[in-house]
C-alpha cells in the first residue's frame, strides 16, 4: 500500500537503498513447482549490471543474487521467494557534497519534503539501483508465462539518433553495448555517446518492447486494463516520462478506418491485418504482439554546475561528481522487459480464474 | 482485485453495462464531514453527458445521479457513498447486428474470448458509458483535495489540427463544444469534425491536463510513483493509447542540462526555473504544476464496412450503425480530469500518514 | 481499504444504511458463466429476513433483491454484479430519541467519536441490516464452490439452554423458528425466549456451522490461513464476540496425544480418525469437515432504562424502544453460512493458481 | 495476496523457512522519523527466543536481528524496513524421518497436497519459527502507537491449571518462564509441565492480552471491524484454535442488561461501568482496555507413536523426535502481543484520514 509492492497474485516487494547493506525482494504468490536456480537469475541481472561498458556507470557491482527462501531442490514451494544482493562498491564519500544540497532533476528535494529525512548516499531508495530486483523478479515471471511468451526489448533512439527500422534484427540486440537492433546505428551511437560522456553530460532515449506469444484474455477491465497495468509498471521505472502502446500518440491523427485492425480467420486461427492497437482491445490482450514504447529522460547527474537550493532553502549550486550513466536508457531495456513480464505473469494467473469451468 | 476498483484509501468501485438497468459506483474511504449534494455532482456529469452537440453521440441520456448511501444531511458520514444513474435511452435494437460479429477495434472479440459470454448491447461493460461514474467519483475527490488544487483539462489536437499554444486561454474551454482553449481553433475544428461526421468516420485527439496547487510529497515510490499511478488511471480510460508527463517523449532528445529543472528560493518559498518534469521528481509531486498529455484513438464505430469474423470464427464484414462520437476525445476531457482528481485525492490521504509527527 | 470490502479475487463490497434509501453490494471477480437469477438469491434472503416470527424484529421488510449488472440471460459475464434492496419499512420516528444519546452496547458512541457525525436512524451503517447483502453475496459464493460443498449452520445454544447434541438432525433446522437441529429444544427455547421478549430483554446465543465436501488445500499461510480468514469474516458479523474452530478453546486442556488427529488411508482415499482440528492443518483445509462455532452477544436494544451519556457528554439515561430481535443470534445463522461461503469461494479461486501445472 | 503480508498502510511481509538460510521480513508503510535500533528489537526477540528454559524447544538460536534497509542514523526514512535473522542451529538430520511421512496434527499433509512439494526440514514455512519476524515487526508497530498504548500478554492457563485471577500482577509476568501473572501458579505449572515434558507429551494453553491507552476510533466497519482484524491476526498464529474479545463466549448466556456496558462522564471524560465488550463497540475501539483471550493447541510433535500415512498414501506410524516445546502456548505470548501491536498500528494510521479536517 505504501508503494514497495506490485502485482496482485504474483506480487513483488522490493527493499533497499543504493548504498545500504544490500538490496532485495520478496516474491509472494509464486506457484509451486517452478524450476529455478540462482544462475538463471544471474544471467538476466548481468544484462542490467553496471560497469559493463564505458556507456554505463563505472560503479563496479558484481550483483550476485542469492535466494534465501521459497525454493527447495531448485524448485519453488509456493512460499515467498526472498532474494538478496549485497552492495559491494559503495563509495559513500563520492556523495558527501550532495548531503545538504538538492540535485536538480533528482528526487532529493521531494524525498526530503515528503519524509523530512533522506538517505543521501547515492540517491538512497530513489537510485535506479533498486531496478536490479525488478530484473530478478522478472525471471520468475517469465517462468510462469512459459517459453511461448517471448519478451524482448531494444533501444530505438538515443537523443535525436533514431535507428533505421528497416534494419531491425533481434539477433543484433545482444551483440552491442546498447541493446540496439540496428547494426548500422551502433557505431553512430558509440561516437555520439562518447562525445556526451566526455562533456560530462547525459542524454535521453527511447525503448521499444515486443511481446510475442501472448495468450488472448489478459487484463481486467475497467481499471486494470492490461494497458493501464503496463503503463503503471513502466512509468514506475526511474526516469521514464512517457509510455505508449501500439500506434500510441500517433493515434491522435488517425481516422477510425486507419486505426481499427481488421480481423480474419483461417480455419479456427484468428489474425489481424494490422497491429495499430499494439496487442490490446478493450484493455484485454488480443493475442497479437504487444508493442510498447517508452521514453527515458537523461540522467540528471552531470558534471556541469547547476543552480539549486540547499536543505535550509538557501540558493546555491551543485556539480554531481558521482559515477553515472551517460544514457540511463540503455540499462532500462532489461528493466522494461522485466516489468512487462511481471505484469503479464500476474494477469496470466488472474485470468485462469475468470471463467467458470 | 478483478479490475473494477481503483485507489487504496479513497477507493472507487464501478459497476454497470451500457444498456443494462443502470450504472453506478461505490466510493469507500471517503472521510466524514465533507459537504456534498447531488447537484454538485450533476454539474460535472453534465460536462461529460452525451447528446450535447452534434460532435458527440446522439444517445439521449439525462444522466441524473442519485446518492443512495454514505451521506446524512448532505454531509459524508465516513461510510461508503453509493451512487446510481439509470440507463434511459437504451435502444437495444440498434445493436442486434453486432450480436454475433466482432467490431474491429472494439472489445467484442477479447471479451468473448476472455469470458466466453458477452453483453453485446452497446458494448456492455466495455462501453465508455462507465466513465460517467468516474466523473461522479472525481467530484468527491476534488472535495478532498480542497479548492487550492485546480484540475483543468483541454483538448489540444484533433486529428492533425493542433491548437496554437500561444492562444491558450482557460476561460475559453467551457465556451465551446470541444473544451478547446484556443478560440481560433474552434471554427477550424467545427468544420473539420463536421466533415468527419458526415463521412461516418471518426478521428483521434490529444488532451492536456494541468493541475495547479498540488502539495509537495504525493506519490509512493517505488512502484506507486505518482507518475505510475497517473499513467495507470489515464490509460484505464477507454481508447487512450499513450500518456506522457512534462516533456514526456521529448525527453528522449534532451541532454541532462536541458532537462533538469533548476531550483531557487525566495525566502522560504521554492521555485523551479522550468517545468520539464511536469511536476514530479522521483515519483513524488514537487509542488510545480502537474502537466499530463494523453492520446485518444478514434472511435472504432464507423459507418464504413470493415472485415472481421463472427462468433464461429468465420470471415464476414460489419458496419457499426449505432449512435457514436465522431471524436471520443472530446468527452475524455472531463474523464481525464476526474481520474487525476481520484489519484491525487487518494495519495493526498496516504501522504498524511507517511511522516511520524 | 476502508472496510467495506472482503475477499481478494472474489470480492464483496457492501453499502447502505439501515434507514437510507436502500442497501446494496457489488461483487467483483465473479467468474463468467455462472447461472444465477434473483429468485435463487431471494430464497436465501428470506431465511434472514426480519419479521418472520415473534422471535425476530417486527420490522416488515420484504427484502426484495434486484440484480442491476453483471449478468446477461441469467448468466454471469465476469463483470461486477451489483445488487440492491430497497428499504421499505423505515419508521424513522422510532429512533428520534436516540438522536442525541448513545445507546450502551451499541456503536453510537464510537461512530460519533470516529467520524464526528452519524446517521442515527436505526443504527445507520452499524445496523445488522447490512448483513442482508452478505447473504446475497453468499449465494454466488456457493455457486462458485459447487454443489459438493455443503455449508450448513444451526443455533446450538440460547442463553444457558444448550441443545442435546445427540438429537442433532439437519432436517429439523428449517422446520422451526430458530434454526435448531434438536427437535426437543424447540419448545424449551420458545417458552424461554417468549419470557425474554415479554420482559423487553434480550439474550445471547451460540451458532455452529459445518462445511462438508471442502477440497484439500484452501488457505494461504502465513497470515491468510483459512482459520484466520474465517475468524476475520465471522468476527465482522455484528454482535459476534468469539470464534473457535474444531475443539477451539477446549484445545487448551488437551495433550498432544489427545489433540492431533491420526491419519489413515483406504486405497488412495485419506481419512482422519477424529476431527479435533475442525478441518484445518497449518491453516490449510485438510478435506475434513470444517467445524466453526461462534458466540453472539444479546442485542443491546432493550426496553429497560440504562445509564449513558449524550452527545454533549452529559450523563443521562435511555430506553431503546425500536423493534428488535430478542435474540439476534437466530438471524446470525444464515449470515454465518454466507460468510463461510464467501471466504471459501475466494480461497477456492486463489488455490487454483498456487501450483504450476 | 498469497498470504505472506498483513496490514494495509503499515504492512508486514515475512519470508523464510525453519531450516533455510535465514528468515526475514519487509515492513512497508513505516512512517519516517521513528527512532529505532537493532537492540530495541532484539530485546523483544529475546522474549520469544527458543532454548530459554527447559519448557521451550532446546533448539539453540541466538536470533540476532539485522536491519538491512529503511533506516538512516537509527531513524526510519519512510522506505521499506527489511530485517533478517540467520538460521544457525539447523540440525536437518533430526528431520530425515519425516521426509516421507505426515506428522498428525502438523501441516505436512496439507502443504504436500496444496503445493505438491514441501520443505520438510523442521516444518519449513509452517514452523512457528516465522513468528520471530512478527515479533520484530511488532516493535516498530509499538513505536507508531506511542508509549501511552501498553500491550501486555500473559499465560492464564496450561492444560487444566488456571491461574487465580485474584493474584494477577503484571510485575510477575517477566519474572518466570511462563509469562504467568500469578506467582502462586508458577511452581504448580513447573511441576506439571515437567511431568508432561518427561512423558514426551505436550499440552495446550490459554493466553490473555490487555491493551491500555487505546485511542477511541480504531477499526473500519463493516468487514474490517477491529474485532475482525484482531481475530484474523491472532488466528494466523500457529496452533491458535479460538479467540474471544471481552466476555467472548460467555456473551451467549448474558442478557442485554447484563452485557451492555453503561456509560457515564465526569467532565468531558467518558467512562464505562463495566468492560464486557472488551473495548470495542460496533467494531471500533471505545477507549476502554482491549481484552483478548486465545487458545493454543498442544504441539503435535510428541515422542509417542502415532498412526499416519506416507507420501504414497500408505498407512504407517511416526514418532516426532525433534526438539520441541512441551507447551508452545508459552512462546505465543510475545507473538500475540506483536500481532495486536501490528493491527492497532495499522488502524491507528488509517484512522488519521477518516475524518475531514
Amino acid at each position: 500500500m505504501s508503494g514497495s509492492s506490485i502485482g496482485k497474485i504474483f506480487k513483488l516487494t522490493t527493499w533497499g537503498e543504493s548504498h545500504g547493506d544490500s538490496i532485495g525482494c520478496v516474491l509472494d504468490g509464486v506457484p509451486s513447482g517452478i524450476k529455478i536456480n540462482e544462475s538463471e537469475i544471474q544471467k538476466f541481472l548481468n544484462k542490467r549490471k553496471p560497469g559493463q561498458s564505458k556507456f554505463t556507470t563505472q560503479r563496479k557491482e558484481p550483483d550476485i543474487v542469492k535466494i534465501l527462501s521459497g525454493t527447495f531442490n531448485d524448485t519453488t514451494t509456493g512460499t515467498p521467494v526472498s532474494m538478496i544482493i549485497k552492495n559491494v562498491d559503495k563509495k559513500s564519500k563520492d556523495y558527501s557534497d550532495i548531503k545538504d544540497a538538492f540535485r536538480p532533476g533528482h528526487a532529493d528535494y521531494t524525498y526530503q519534503e515528503k519524509f523530512g529525512i533522506r538517505d543521501f548516499r547515492g540517491g538512497g531508495r530513489a537510485s535506479a539501483r533498486e531496478t536490479a530486483m525488478r530484473v530478478a523478479g522478472g525471471v520468475l515471471a517469465r517462468k510462469i508465462l512459459g517459453k511461448k511468451v517471448q519478451i524482448r526489448g531494444a533501444l530505438v533512439q538515443i537523443g535525436n539518433k533514431k535507428i533505421n527500422y528497416k534494419n531491425w534484427n533481434w539477433n543484433e540486440v545482444d551483440k552491442n553495448d546498447f541493446f540496439c537492433p540496428d547494426k548500422e546505428s551502433v557505431s553512430i551511437w558509440k561516437k555520439y555517446l562518447e562525445g556526451i560522456r566526455k562533456k560530462g553530460s547525459s542524454i535521453g532515449a527511447l525503448i521499444e518492447i515486443h511481446v510475442s506469444g501472448v495468450p488472448v484474455g489478459l487484463g481486467e477491465p475497467i481499471f486494470d486494463k492490461i494497458d493501464a497495468l503496463i503503463a503503471h509498471a513502466i512509468m514506475s521505472i526511474p526516469a521514464v516520462k512517457g509510455i505508449e502502446i501500439g500506434r500510441g500518440f500517433d493515434s491522435a491523427i488517425l481516422s477510425g478506418e486507419e486505426n481499427a485492425d481488421e480481423i480474419y480467420s483461417k480455419g479456427k486461427r484468428v489474425f489481424f491485418k494490422t497491429n495499430n492497437s499494439g496487442g490490446t482491445l478493450g484493455g484485454i490482450t488480443s493475442g497479437q504482439n504487444l508493442i510498447i514504447r517508452f521514453a527515458v529522460k537523461p540522467t540528471s547527474s552531470i558534471l556541469n554546475s547547476r543552480e539549486t537550493i540547499n536543505i535550509e532553502k538557501k540558493n546555491t549550486s551543485i556539480i554531481t561528481k558521482g559515477r553515472h550513466d551517460p544514457c540511463v536508457g540503455i540499462r532500462a531495456v532489461p528493466v522494461g522487459e522485466a516489468m512487462l513480464a511481471i505484469v503479464l505473469a500476474d494477469n496470466f494467473l488472474i485470468n485462469k480464474v475468470r471463467k467458470n469451468l
